[in-house]
């Protein structure tokens, strides 16, 4: 229904040849030599278009024009498909044409033989989409954030673009990017009587958003169940593979939520659901990244498991049981280090859950318990090899409550004044989207998991 | 197939009980009290929930309870649907109760009853999720994105998640907001020799981007077709109802393109699959912000045409004899006023593309005419009533001509590599995804198509 009229059908993606041709079938593909192999009579090439990791052979009887070709070259091939002996369809081409030629001996970094390390292929953001995992771990990408689009949309969600440019720091951390137009002048032109002049755009200081949350329960006031999926910043000066200045949040906000179990059901039915459909639609990639990042197939098993709910002090007593193992110290003011995180979900074989944390650890809006105050209806879901995946809590519904709470950031009066009229529960969650993929794919660093990573001292292109 | 459980099965979604329920059958509903009428013996609620901005009806047994109602509370009432004399569907209710008291008279800034004007809603940011024609608005923006991943994913394009923070200024305009972390601290602690302190957290001026078509294409080298879909910055001083600083940018990088009239068939077959999908998944909201807007229902007639494409050099022929119809007067050297657009698409009565432009016009990046080297293969896309809806070009393939450009903006040398190894011709183009929902809905000022809009003097929360 969807599809647009081919604008250029001669040719096929090869991804898609597997899918709807038959042998002997006439048809051209265009790509990159990923590889040649010249015998006696004919010349084989791996070709690549960017659809698909996996090799597709291109066989070419050997002549003056063939021997010229040269890998790195974009070509196009027409001829017939055929089924080789190894079971996957080849092209038997009649003729081969360079469209540009691959000049990989003047300057191209990577080897179209070789198998790079990530850190050195990050060297080259901008050739990286040519290394075959790059391309893979992106495709992945893509498919993961449909299949989250479309889980959302079908269980009637609204999607809502969070604003990016925002007065407020949602949890008051302080670890903010701030923004001001590059212009002096259009700073000083704009200025405004008791306004200092690097604020004059916006009358007051911006920053770069650090959570969606804050304006997706105002939406959800009125709208009913939203969630938001786009950039969030962090300006930490930290390296580890987990973190990025500029990742991507996947946030979800429920009405009519007052029961932190059932905000663990509708997180576990999420993943659960979204992830089998990646496995499924995205089968190839998927596995590809995990073979070359974990040497194997990943398994994923979680997905059939019925998931841990722990309460805080119950995940606090085993930690505090096994303190032997940890290189941490256990602290029980502090929440858990991974490694800690880790052992949880190790203990269990199982993603756990941890819910109904101690107050002061969490932020100003999470619900507290009636029963007791100094605890919050707060979660953290923990998951194998990445630890938290996901943060989230009830939302603190009581107006008096809220404006009681000792650590309420700046500029949050319309915030309070949310719960005043006609006021509805909600709880909600983050998950950090590259976080996820890691833990799809296997792939260790985080900067391979985002086309254009961002982090301390690097922001490159 | 994606469906989860239903976490709250005994309430419906107030847009489902047409589709799913029988009279007769039991049900619960819950939602804010829109209006109250009473009766002898009974009382009368619209009731919304924020899926749908039709009227529903609840019907109740007049007693001390439900006398106490109030607009603007949330409740909750079940009962039997029953099939009212106008044919819609209506919920008798054996039982009432109140979530949470509307407080309306407690400063709440909007009457039920009453139709405020835009500028007033907009003062209340926060709240004006509850008003009926900005939540349709909301609904009708989360189903044209949905629209949009739809119809790109089915034509197997990847989307990038192109870089908010850059160092590339991408057309050189200069109309940037440059970020730095807010800490002045951590600015000290990672500075490093030669690098001004201001910029040491990533070593250089960094800015929000202004458009991902250079991203875009560093993708395409590799993965084929690419698109993008998120939000774009502009420091400009510019309060017109079609601008904002802060706006979402939907572009698309196709490979092997290398003929401008092709790119227009695709961005046409585009915009009007997308268009016709939206118009029949959304009807109810698309009607309604029609009706508010226009005080009509919209006539989307440019859907059933061919759009017409014109040679700069024809709309500029076609401008320069009508001249005396503008205000403003016809520049040849800087392109088309709004005015001198839209007589161009009333004059045709259809959307016009505009192809084939000065080269001193347009950026860097656009491909020499072979045979004119002072044109250029873009294109603009005129619509009604909104004017300039998409702006794209064939790239300039060659290295050589690229390196000679005389206004290629600093730091590019990667983009100059591109060609280099293996090149792919690319077209693409970049759509406002707000001017195109005013373009479907009527709406006629763009704060109102975005759910929390920045502009000069503007960012609130």
């Amino acid at each position: 229904m969807l599809q647009a009229r081919r604008f250029c059908s001669s040719f096929h993606r090869i991804d898609n040849i597997g899918k709807t041709s038959q042998p002997g079938d006439a048809l051209g593909v265009r790509g990159w030599i990923k590889n040649i192999r010249k015998l006696k009579n004919n010349i084989f090439l791996d070709v690549n278009d960017g659809s698909t990791a996996q090799k597709f052979q291109v066989v070419v009887p050997k002549n003056e024009k063939t021997k010229a070709l040269t890998p790195g070259s974009l070509i196009k091939a027409s001829g017939n498909v055929q089924l080789a002996p190894h079971g996957h369809y080849e092209l038997h081409a009649e003729d081969v044409n360079i469209i540009a030629d691959g000049n990989l001996t003047k300057g191209f970094p990577f080897s179209p033989k070789q198998q790079h390390a990530p850190d050195y292929v990050r060297d080259f953001l901008h050739l990286r989409s040519r290394v075959d995992y790059v391309a893979a771990a992106m495709r992945l990408r893509h498919k993961a954030q449909k299949a989250l689009h479309d889980f959302m949309d079908s269980n009637e969600f609204v999607q809502i673009h969070t604003p990016i440019m925002t007065m407020n720091d949602c949890e008051g951390a302080g670890e903010v990017f701030t923004v001001r137009p590059d212009s002096e002048d259009l700073l000083k032109q704009m200025s405004r009587p008791g306004i200092p002049v690097d604020e004059s755009y916006f009358d007051s200081k911006v920053f770069l958003t650090v959570s969606g949350q804050l304006h997706l329960e105002a939406m959800s006031y009125g709208l009913g169940n939203t969630y938001c999926f786009g950039p969030a910043f962090r300006a930490e000066n930290c390296k580890s593979p987990l973190h990025l200045s500029e990742f991507y949040m996947f946030e979800a906000e429920l009405v009519h939520m007052e029961d932190i179990y059932k905000l663990c059901s509708f997180v576990e039915n999420m993943i659960k659901t979204v992830s089998q459909l990646i496995s499924n639609n995205c089968t190839e990639d998927l596995e590809f990244c995990q073979k070359i990042s974990l040497g194997e197939k990943g398994k994923l098993d979680w997905l059939q498991k019925d998931w841990v709910i722990l309460q805080y002090t119950e995940a606090l007593d085993i930690v505090s049981k096994n303190k032997k193992h940890f290189k941490t110290a256990v602290k029980p003011d502090e929440g858990f280090s991974k490694e800690q995180e880790l052992f949880l979900v190790d203990h269990f074989k199982s993603p756990v859950f941890v819910v109904d944390w101690p107050a002061n650890q969490k932020p100003f809006y999470m619900k507290q318990s009636r029963s007791n105050p100094s605890v919050v209806h707060a979660l953290d879901l923990l998951m194998p090899s990445v630890g938290e995946l996901c943060g989230g809590s009830l939302r603190e519904s009581d107006e008096e409550i809220l404006r009681n709470h000792p650590h309420v950031p700046e500029n949050l009066e319309w915030y309070m004044e949310l719960r005043k009229y006609g006021g509805v529960s909600t709880g909600g969650f983050g998950m950090g989207f590259e976080r996820y993929l890691q833990l799809l794919s296997g792939i260790k660093n985080i900067r391979d998991v985002i086309p254009f990573p961002r982090y301390p001292h690097n922001c490159k292109m």
